[in-house]
Formats: structure tokens, C-alpha cells, sequence
């Protein structure tokens, strides 16, 4: 990598490949999931991540690029832990809490991530690119937020 | 995991692993780091992080045990991306700007746990725990927002 957009371009690849694996986590933790108002949330993100990964393609295509994804230990990490919590709570309520922690540290590293790519397609003078990353990386607050109001509305005293 | 304690001492000991890992890690991304300001910066989170190192025993102590950590393959995931941008950077200042964008994603990590566990903390009655971690989280964020200034200053700039 020998400049800013060799750097852009790795990460992008980074975060389009968290995205997939990430597709493929979330039907399994909706089918975990006990309460019906989380699992409702892990199906309407689902949707979300089909079209952020649409809005990743167009990203790619305005630095001249096909999507495509480089392996990325992170999010890999991430989703191993939250297949850990799903097997190893006893308690449905306690899994669907670790569940929660779980994608929230997934919505923490995209946020992340996106936040740093925002910087650079500006600093690239990419406008556009951190336009559509930007509606990405709102869409991951909003998920996280979502997460916490389940968790506080009686999922944490539940599981206690 | 049975109950809730069970699912916040497991998640104890997850961070407790990644504020050990990331000890490990933030003398080598010191002494690679470019900028003389994003040197000091990590320099100073690793004496930060000793001091975390710290507050996470006494909370171990206030639920009656030892402080011990359990493999955070997450952690390990983002450390393994921050040391794969050090080696393919050809450029110093590209490789700061990957750099910091590891540095970001291991403090959103940190910020995602730490969040849950004061939330769940404050469920368990512990509201001395959940102090303490919240002063580990407020120096995430400021970690954090230090190194997004460090970039925007003109590291990025200078990259490109």
C-alpha cells in the first residue's frame, strides 16, 4: 500500500467482506433469538445489510473497482464470540442479552471503520463515496441505539 | 453461562484479555508510528491502559474474584489488522493513517463492551463497579476522539 487510496481501497474490501459474513450471522442469531422485539430487530437489519452492501458496490464502481472482499480477522473474531455466547448461555433470556452485546460490538466496529473511510473519500475527494458511506454508518447508529433500548426496556432486569 | 453475573464476569474477562493484548501491542505501534504526535499518543494510552489494567482488578475484587482473562478472539482479530497495515504500508504516513484507523477500531471495541457491562452492572446492584468502568469507557472516547484529531490535523492530508 503506497498512498491513501491503496489504504481506502484495503479497508473498503475489509469492511464489504465484515458486511457478507455478517449477512450470513444474522439469521442464525434471529432464529436464536427468544424475544420476539430482538428478533424482529436482527430480521429488519438483515434487510438493511443487503442494501448497504448494494451501496458498498456503487462505492467501489466510483474509484473505477469491482466489489470485492479481503479477509477480515476482526469481524471474524466478532462473530466467533457471539456463536460462543449462543451456545454456551443455558438461559434464553441471558443469550438473548449476550446476543445483543454481541452485535453491538459488530455495529461498534463498522462504526468505526466507516468513520475512518468517510475521512479519507473526503480527503481522497471522493464527496460522493462519503455520501453513501455516510448513509451506511447512520444506519449502524440507529441499529446500535435500537440494541440498547431492547436491552434497557427489561431484557437486562429479565436476564438479572 | 446461567445468569446474568455469569455473562458479565465472561465478558470481564474478555476485555481484561484485550487491555492485556493491546498492552502488548501499543509499544510496537509506538516505536513504528511516524508522527511524533501519534507516537505520544500511544504512549500515553499504554500508560492509560496500565491503569485500566488496574480499575479491572478492583472490579473483579467487588464481585468476590481474581482478575483472570479468557481468549477474545476479537481482540486478537483487530491486533492482527493493525499488524498486517504495519507491514504492507510502504509509506510512513500511510501506514500512520492504518494505523490509527486500528487504534479506532480497538477503542470502538472497547467502548461496545465496556457500554454493555456498565449497563448489566448497574442491573447487578453494583454500582461501584459500574463507576469504575465508566471511567475506563470516558478514556476510550477521549482515545479515541485524540487519534480522529491527529488524522484530520493533516496526517490524512499528507497521505494522499
Amino acid at each position: 500500500m503506497k498512498n491513501l487510496e491503496d489504504l481506502f481501497l484495503h479497508t473498503l474490501e475489509d469492511i464489504y467482506f465484515a458486511e457478507n459474513a455478517i449477512l450470513k450471522a444474522l439469521p442464525k442469531m434471529a432464529e436464536k433469538a427468544d424475544s420476539s422485539q430482538l428478533r424482529q430487530a436482527f430480521e429488519s437489519h438483515l434487510k438493511e445489510t443487503e442494501g448497504q452492501i448494494e451501496r458498498l458496490d456503487k462505492v467501489f464502481n466510483l474509484f473505477g473497482k469491482t466489489a470485492s472482499g479481503t479477509e477480515c480477522p476482526a469481524i471474524e473474531g466478532i462473530v466467533e464470540e457471539a456463536e460462543e455466547v449462543m451456545s454456551d448461555a443455558d438461559d434464553p433470556t441471558v443469550r438473548d442479552a449476550g446476543m445483543i452485546s454481541a452485535a453491538q460490538a459488530v455495529e461498534h466496529y463498522e462504526i468505526s471503520r466507516y468513520g475512518t473511510l468517510i475521512a479519507w473519500a473526503k480527503q481522497l475527494g471522493q464527496s460522493d463515496a462519503a455520501k453513501l458511506l455516510d448513509e451506511i454508518m447512520q444506519q449502524e447508529y440507529s441499529a446500535d441505539e435500537k440494541l440498547t433500548k431492547i436491552a434497557e426496556d427489561g431484557l437486562n432486569r429479565q436476564a438479572a
